[in-house]
């Protein structure tokens, strides 16, 4: 890898979790670091991401981009499988694996996220409606529901499918959503395959340079 | 292709939507149209979805599945994913033209369809809360403003990155879930794009086969 060609990624400015690495520049900087990829960050603030010069990255006026010579991607779904592939440590060679992996990554973000994100977005704006306990119950309950049967599939198998791949990557960057809940604890089979991620030398590294972003330390 | 190739894809025994499109199985048929791909169709009944014996094609008990010789997937992105690769008609050769419509992909699975899911949810089961005209506001809100960003990016294009791809498959089979709304008069490049891809020969014959199950009617 060449100078010239390394990636350059966008982060917040400003954290909206305090560096808890929710953003989703964490999955992208965790798949870049599966593979061994240094990259650059560009921070840009709330008000930059919405101006015409970040939309013509990101039509959605959002985080995380990924620019690599001629290429711009957007999406954190599209960049981790971007970066994935080719590489056997998150992406398998064999094609039936593969597309397993690539199925996984997809329940992830279809199945799975959105249940989880509108839980997040009711606690964080619905708390002070009348119908605040009730929607609540009605969240959770899609989101249990989920839970449920992915904890049913994981069963005591450490990973989604044989080797860890780009399918846990992107399933555990959703599941992260829930730690500030107490919903997690109730699969532990799912509590223990998020601790497993995160015992990853490479999401320990992920995790410790957008926290840096935020606390001015560099990562140790 | 030999017999013992065609794939075999799940959907709906009885629809929830009379056949208007909107199971995700009409995304895989519309693929494997495009493809030119021939399939066959196992109707499961929503008991059998909740079974062990479906539940172990597809974790989260939905439609549709695929199944093809020793490879079994779930999730309609990932299946249309599939079926597009090594087919040029639904994705490029180029390397950066197929990450950016790989992309698109998941902009549509993603980014667009949370808040679509959200609008349709709440238009069909929170109609008699007290609270429903003040959080339709906002569920129609998000959704509004993602369509005001697609249809900026959009333009005057005919599709999103150049030709039609499996980004513009998966993007259009989103917006189709917005049809019984006005919402998508709004934003007039978006209807006629819609209408550009529903007069595509391959999603016509798509659709005519998922409106078959339930008509009783074959496809002409």
């Amino acid at each position: 890898m060449t100078l010239t060609m390394t990636p350059t990624i966008t982060a917040f400015e400003q954290s909206p979790d305090g560096g808890k690495g929710l953003a989703r520049d964490m999955r992208v900087r965790w798949a870049l670091e599966e593979v061994g990829q240094p990259y650059n960050v560009r921070l840009v603030s709330f008000s930059e991401m919405k101006q015409p010069a970040h939309r013509a990255l990101h039509p959605f006026g959002q985080i995380p981009t990924y620019e690599s010579g001629d290429l711009a991607l957007f999406e954190s779904g599209a960049i981790v499988f971007h970066i994935a592939q080719g590489h056997t440590r998150l992406l398998p060679d064999d094609a039936n694996s593969r597309a397993r992996a690539i199925t996984w990554m997809f329940a992830a973000l279809n199945t799975m996220e959105p249940p989880i994100v509108d839980w997040g977005i009711t606690t964080l704006l619905e708390r002070d409606q009348a119908w605040y306990e009730q929607r609540l119950r009605v969240v959770e309950g899609h989101t249990r529901n989920r839970l449920l049967e992915l904890s049913s599939h994981l069963g005591d198998a450490d990973w989604l499918d044989g080797a860890f791949s780009a399918g846990d990557l992107m399933m555990v960057s959703v599941l992260l959503r829930l730690k500030n809940s107490d919903m997690l604890f109730d699969y532990p089979n799912l509590s223990t395959y998020v601790a497993r991620a995160e015992a990853r030398p490479a999401f320990k590294r992920a995790f410790a340079a957008q926290l840096a972003v935020f606390t001015g330390k560099q990562p140790n």
